[in-house]
């Protein structure tokens, strides 16, 4: 196993820990429903990249702020829940979504009480208080941003001449901010300076977009067995993704496609995407982000956690599910 | 006009140019969406209790927190617009409510932006940096306390057996706790020690109480031709108010008056509530709720401060509409 698999692992550890702690067990059906997804389990990323951060700007300063890392899976769950109201998905992390389980005023709520609560952590973290108010400032605008990302990303489904520059910018809000915010919180409150948070800022944005391009890859690439989703799910309903915007900017008529798929249709599918350059070009694009994210990461000191989160930009464009 | 009333239009003044500077006619349907409840008027209540709270611990001081006024008002909005979904309630404040004129997923955005918001203004206050988290943390608990006393009043609704302990926890949660944050957090930012910032929210806490107790006096009490409302809506829905809930311990039967109403049933309905003694229990409740909470005022320096915030206890509960 690599050193950032152990890794990650021990972070999502500690994190079912707190999870267990604060949220799990407590009396009330609303306190039930706002723990429900948020104990279903998940790879912890956000918190990890809070920790990461934080130690490669002040090694070991990461024990004194788990509860901003807590705090960043918490706004990440709060997002899920609320996404998952307003786009009628029923299953979620492999359980019931909250407004499924209970109805839509719970899930509105347990969502809601999320939100607060992740500020409420980061108010409790063991740092310096301008630090703690930066570090509110940033996941405040992260969330405004996520909304407004998760608007545009409903709006393109009534469209079909969604143009690359509007994806990147929703793939931004509704994806890069929060890594983002979750790199540039650990490092503010690990005592960074200006320039180190800028840094692991930008290394959290332009990695987050990475992840969700990549997302949109692995939806078109990887077989059922092996994603335990459907294949091609985006080719099929027409959505507005990295692959079809630039398979239309080029003329490739992917109409034909939105329709029941054979696993003979979904390689003539990739066949033509390859071939015609939209696959090569849509990783190299998520490469080149990463790379990017590198050269921001120059800027700290050499560190174990430096190259994990190397590791974790690597990861993110190499997973294939 | 009353010393209160010219300083309540001032507030209003104050805030109302602040969500002119803040939030319309910023570009975006979400931000149209966000602005809109905000921008269609109000008391501004909560904002003038964050005010008075600072300017009585430290005179001046409101000057340097506005945003904290203003971020009160926006959590409140936000509550708004998110309860206004859950109960499918088509108009508030004269306008149609958000999810009503937008959509659903529109509406629970909506929200989600101003609930964030309301954390980057307090960020963004002039005050010392542990006063600014303290503020942050007393908002976040309010928040996750409002969810769950939403939660509270909305299983009432399949209930006929709710106590007067629930109720008035219910109550305490919904509308109380955001008019404690309010003073709590005015005192909190002023530079107010810990004996003032808990004599603040504790007056906050039980006017707030006193007002949601008083709204319901209004419900049954006021003709509709004053408050623009029906009047007894309560009452024929068979809602678990204070006023309910007293009767019913008293063995009073108001089953009968879950039907049409007559103003003449009406009439009839406020007798029977009287000569009973529940309606001048209630009052009374309410009238001690304030006196208590002046009592937690009198820790305080006088100052036109001070007597203005007596005053708001006063008005919540003598107001008939």
């Amino acid at each position: 196993m690599s050193e950032l698999s152990l890794y990650l692992k021990s972070v999502a550890k500690q994190i079912d820990h707190m999870i267990d702690r604060y949220y799990v067990d407590k009396a009330g059906e609303l306190n039930k429903a706002s723990a429900h997804l948020l104990a279903a389990g998940g790879k912890r990323l956000r918190p990890a990249v809070v920790m990461l951060a934080a130690d490669a700007v002040k090694p070991g300063s990461s024990d004194d702020i788990m509860q901003a890392a807590l705090a960043l899976e918490v706004t990440h769950t709060f997002t899920l829940i609320h996404d998952d109201i307003m786009d009628d998905d029923s299953l979620r992390r492999g359980v019931q979504t909250v407004h499924t389980k209970w109805d839509m005023p719970t899930g509105i709520l347990a969502g809601d009480v999320l939100y607060s609560r992740a500020f409420e952590h980061i108010s409790l973290v063991t740092a310096k208080d301008d630090a703690k108010v930066k570090a509110i400032n940033m996941l405040a605008r992260a969330c405004a941003d996520i909304c407004e990302g998760q608007h545009m990303d409903m709006s393109f489904g009534h469209r079909d001449d969604v143009m690359e520059g509007e994806y990147l910018e929703m793939v931004k809000k509704k994806t890069g901010v929060l890594y983002a915010a979750a790199a540039g919180i650990g490092a503010v409150l690990a005592g960074g300076n200006g320039v180190q948070v800028k840094a692991l800022y930008n290394f959290g944005l332009n990695t987050g977009i990475a992840f969700q391009i990549q997302d949109d890859l692995i939806d078109l690439l990887t077989p059922s067995e092996k994603s335990g989703k459907d294949q091609a799910s985006d080719l099929r309903e027409g959505k507005q993704t990295l692959i079809m915007i630039k398979a239309r900017e080029k003329g490739l008529d992917l109409q034909k496609y939105r329709r029941e798929l054979l696993k003979s249709d979904i390689d003539e599918a990739i066949r033509e995407l390859t071939e015609s350059g939209v696959i090569p070009e849509v990783k190299q694009m998520a490469a080149d982000l990463v790379k990017d994210s590198n050269r921001h990461l120059g800027l700290l000191p050499e560190s174990k956690e430096r190259q994990l989160l190397m590791d974790i930009g690597e990861f993110f464009i190499t997973r294939s599910y």
